[in-house]
């Protein structure tokens, strides 16, 4: 079936787009998916090269000879390569950048001097701008050619390309006379410098409710425009990175990655999440002699854990994402501890009585009813605290609370759980 | 000081956007916040009123008498009041379509006959569109007026209003003569239907690199587009939403929401967790008389139960995005499961010999450390197993993985863990 397969790869050449075959591929093992990808034209192996996700990516040329890699390098323009230049060899990315026109080459030079967080790195360079003195006629013939995408606006610049101003396209079209055109430039316009933050730039540029925004450099030069569908996908890159993360999982790994590789990024936190665990083992072996008397305890332990784990990680995921927004401030943090407070006195105590009253049941002792009763309403209020408290900390220390915040929570929770409900059972129950 | 505060309250209205003054005032006690609120003039809060999370709006209606509520009502369009409709009362709706143009009636009343999930609900009414038979110079005059933003296509219609074809806007003005101008319509153009699912539709779009996509109805006539901010937000939203809902908040929750409404909100999560919890108790239960003679096991239950909850929520991440992007299927299941098993082996003998080891310096028991090493590996190779095979199976009864994926797995691990931690140690310590 030789030729069924070549028919179902014609099929999914013509019917997927480059981003849709890039995830098909990652969903095969990949000896699989070098097979499948060798089956694929010259073209579509250019393009779907550059939707691969970057562990991906360095798979496939690992797994492949260079002479099957290079020609995937050989018409990568700036922006592509700049995209891949932190998953390439040295080797790959001087290959790719000879195979470039010198004013791509020049380009990609440029960017390279920006930090990955700047707006210089993410810049398109599509020309969508005309000289300021360029007469009328012209400039309608320069904006009847094909256009980039998201151009609706052209901008002006002046001898020393410095940014003038913008004009709508159909007002170009619209002018009659070189003054009605000149009356039509906006020159009040919002733009970036190539050096701003690309997370703050591509919040203004999502605010401002336009398909691009000019990049001007610290001479006021326009050195390229930041489009909308660079800003989202920078927005969603940063989630997902953050959701990855979060899990103690390196970003981006393949389905079918490397085991050693795997087995490395996610011992790091398996190691970190040890010593917090073995931190509430030995409080609970501070009580041994407690244990041996009242099994009970012991047997009720993960209810308290598991009720201030939960009560923590609800307040943590609101109070994250109003840090992540700026709605969290000195001034209101005393508001929304009072308010998370309140919550956690509703629920605590309407779940310590459940679990008294479910604990009463089961094991028929009304002090170790009262233990749990108080342990559980304590580790709630302290759960809704720190669920605060916590991830408030961390960003004053400049630490990320979506990647660290749980793990700090339930390690508090845990112990504090632990020392009251083995504390006050020592207390109430020898 | 209450000329500072109007100063204040003015410089905040010229110089943040509606979006910020939103979530501005969402950093506010319900109190303060209406306060603030009614010092803002009528136009920003029209527009500000929009912009708010749903609850923050329901709190702020419910705060206010009607008379201050209504005036906020009577500017919105269709495409505004379909956004608010869900957490507005009934008498509210009413009384903003009463105050529409009949145009902006039609096409709400139109909208709602779309459910929330399906493309129509979402579209938007802007004027993109030209009748087949205008003539040239009459296209170029409509098109010379003011274009919604994210305009760079014209869609022709016939008749009927079915869907022609689309030109781009330059080629409108660069088109010399009728045969010119007819030439350059592309016919040949991608569309969505206002049945089709919004998620699905809002992956073809950002898919297809433009910046909006005609909608038609089933009788290929246009009815709206949808744009390239409104896709990415419901991405957006989607994502927010999944991890909010996945610590058992309710969406949208604002942070000085009702005390009541949100106790109420996460009783629901600490309920089920609850159940879970004291499953996992009972199981402890059955080991009551080897813990009371081997105190050390309850003192290392911890350390078992959080090193499976690890591993499994780090394979559980990776398969739900997976999933979600479609690229685990029945063919690869079996490879995805083998490899996670085999980083589940390397990390479960290495964290095995740490615990044992660190298990016979503190207690000086060798069969107690053999008993931790034998239940750590295990339980790490049960929760890589369990990390791809709980929401594969979610996923089968259209349950959402990532939503109550890591409450089934957590409940996995912690009770394999302690039966096999406990009952191992019934035979080999007592």
């Amino acid at each position: 079936n030789e030729t069924d397969i070549k028919d179902v790869i014609v099929e999914v050449e013509q019917e997927l787009s480059d981003e849709q075959i890039a995830l098909l591929l990652e969903s095969f093992p990949i000896k699989l998916r070098i097979e499948i990808w060798l089956s694929f034209s010259d073209e579509t192996q250019q393009n779907v090269f550059i939707e691969m996700k970057p562990e991906s990516r360095e798979l496939l040329l690992n797994a492949c000879d260079d002479e099957l890699c290079f020609p995937l390098l050989t018409k990568l323009d700036a922006v592509d390569l700049l995209e891949l230049s932190e998953s390439l060899n040295d080797r790959f990315i001087d290959y790719a950048v000879s195979k470039m026109t010198a004013k791509q080459r020049s380009l990609y030079k440029k960017s390279c001097d920006y930090a990955l967080d700047e707006v210089g790195h993410w810049q398109n360079f599509t020309e969508v701008q005309i000289p300021q003195q360029l007469k009328l006629s012209a400039v309608k013939k320069v904006c009847s050619k094909n256009l980039p995408t998201f151009t609706d606006v052209i901008y002006i610049v002046d001898d020393n390309a410095v940014l003038i101003g913008e004009i709508a396209l159909n007002a170009i079209f619209k002018a009659e006379s070189e003054e009605e055109y000149k009356s039509f430039i906006n020159t009040d316009i919002e733009y970036i410098s190539s050096n701003d933050d690309i997370a703050i730039a591509s919040d203004k540029l999502i605010d401002s409710d336009t398909s691009a925004l000019p990049v001007i450099d610290e001479n006021r030069c326009l050195t390229g425009r930041l489009d909308l569908p660079t800003a989202y996908r920078y927005r969603e890159q940063i989630a997902e990175t953050q959701l990855i993360q979060a899990a103690g999982l390196v970003e981006e790994e393949d389905l079918f990655g490397n085991v050693w590789q795997s087995s490395k990024n996610r011992a790091v936190w398996l190691g970190i999440n040890l010593v917090t665990a073995f931190l509430a083992s030995w409080f609970i072996g501070l009580f041994e002699a407690t244990i041996q008397q009242v099994v009970a305890l012991a047997v009720l332990m993960p209810v308290v854990a598991s009720m201030g784990g939960i009560s923590g990680s609800q307040t943590i995921t609101l109070i994250i994402r109003g840090l992540a927004l700026g709605q969290i401030n000195d001034a209101n943090k005393k508001n929304i501890i009072a308010k998370e407070l309140k919550v956690g006195a509703i629920n605590g105590v309407l779940w310590a009585i459940v679990i008294g009253a479910i604990t009463f049941v089961w094991f028929d002792n009304p002090l170790l009813s009262l233990t749990i009763f108080i342990s559980i309403l304590g580790n709630i209020l302290i759960a809704s605290l720190s669920g605060v408290w916590v991830p408030w900390m961390l960003s004053k220390f400049n630490i990320d609370p979506a990647l660290s915040g749980s793990v700090v929570l339930t390690t508090v929770t845990d112990i504090f759980g632990f020392i009251v409900f083995l504390g006050l059972g020592s207390l109430l129950l020898l």
